[in-house]
């Protein structure tokens, strides 16, 4: 399966609804890099962020002082290394990937399949761990990449446990198509997603490239409740879904309770 | 080696410089946040940034609405995964972590003993990626955790290539001990940096804790400057420095040529 990143910012056009704040502009100014964008001078930076320059000169330098933002030996900005500590501090991020990892890893050596865990932000899932098999079919998956939830093991898996009125915004909106097989008329994508309620896992049959299948499972907390969700994606024909659901549901039930721990 | 995590939040008590603005108030809603704070109450929030709950609570608002901060079950605000998101875009955090994993992991799959990645930020290290080895001498590190550069492999090698004045910075100021063989003075600090230098890896023996031994070595950009390090870390008498550092260095070396690329 090949899951490109979108060409985007994550979150770039949604609105914050605090547009006129200071705090809003500094997160505008944050929100201008992405994974197209690692490195902006301070007039991109403006521009991105629809911003003055002297404003932006001014929160820059606010936001580099506290190595939010870091300056290269170009003069670009980057996002600092205190980002990436603060974000390590979430727990449905850096959090859950440590706890899941050993599981992840038992699953890609036993199988030798990628493996992917993700986490649902609105109606989209971001990635949060991908682990490559030696040998599997290529897969292009960033960690902290997005993608959409209808298409994926990992999507169909989330919006199977998204709150009904979610679901029903999604299936609303724009269903993205990759290849002849994505399915993007509503109602089955609806009797897709009971299916994945009732049999505890979800099947991606070449619908996002046509060489990868992916099978998806759930993590849930203590509580029930759809925190995450792993999958496999190999090859198509080299492996029967029915078999691989057995693999991604235990290491996914695994991580469920390392959770709870 | 055991390297615990600091008590305090990371940068807890720096100075922003700013400490005026709204942005460096929102920044200290978001430094409150720590390895032992991960949840913390709307008073909480306002307590440990040092400002009013009125502004602590349209911060808090901004912040949640734009998903740097997210609300728990309980109520408690935790760092979302926005934050992580970004975080994910910091070139010396993820990026760095991803082309150095596939090497860290063939060092630890051939020694079986724990793998650590760290960089230099100020007078600190963040560890960006640790993997610990199948019955190996425990380590606490915590990704994302920070530690002094004096006692540890990776330490000393990023302390040996740092900017001389910040060598005499961090050997004028105070040096932890952690065990009787904890090297403290700056006079023998100075030798073994040099040593670090010439050899081209560093070795912390029982420096951290009286069970173990670790190798440093650095990682260069294409610049030649030190950019990271890469220690293992193994129980003391198991294998000797000289003998470790070979690998160590090729591993470091890879790295390197990866970043590169």
């Amino acid at each position: 399966m090949t899951s490109p990143d979108r060409a985007t910012a994550p979150h770039r056009g949604r609105p914050t609804g605090h547009t006129g704040s200071v705090v809003a502009r500094a997160l505008g100014v944050l929100e201008a890099f992405g994974p197209d964008r690692p490195a902006l001078t301070l007039s991109e930076l403006a521009r991105h962020a629809g911003i003055p320059l002297s404003t932006a000169h001014r929160l820059v330098g606010d936001l580099t002082g506290w190595g939010a933002l870091e300056r290269d030996e170009t003069g670009r900005y980057r996002i600092g290394l205190r980002m990436w500590e603060l974000g390590a501090l979430a727990p449905r991020g850096q959090a859950l990937r440590e706890t899941a990892l050993p599981f992840l890893e038992d699953l890609s050596h036993v199988t030798r399949e990628n493996v992917q865990l993700a986490v649902r932000e609105g109606t989209e899932l971001v990635f949060v761990e991908r682990l490559a098999g030696s040998g599997a079919v290529p897969v292009h998956t960033r960690v902290g990449g997005r993608f959409g939830l209808t298409a994926t093991g990992v999507g169909l898996v989330l919006l199977a446990h998204a709150p009904p009125e979610l679901q029903e915004e999604v299936l609303a909106g724009h269903v993205e198509r990759y290849t002849p097989f994505t399915v993007t008329d509503p109602a089955r994508l609806r009797r897709i997603l009971a299916d994945v309620r009732r049999d505890g896992y979800s099947v991606s049959d070449r619908q996002v490239t046509d060489d990868a299948l992916s099978v998806g499972a759930p993590v849930q907390d203590a509580h029930g409740r759809v925190v995450a969700a792993v999958s496999l994606v190999v090859r198509r024909g080299t492996a029967a879904p029915r078999a691989l659901a057995p693999l991604v549901r235990t290491s996914a039930r695994g991580i469920g309770r390392a959770l709870t721990d």
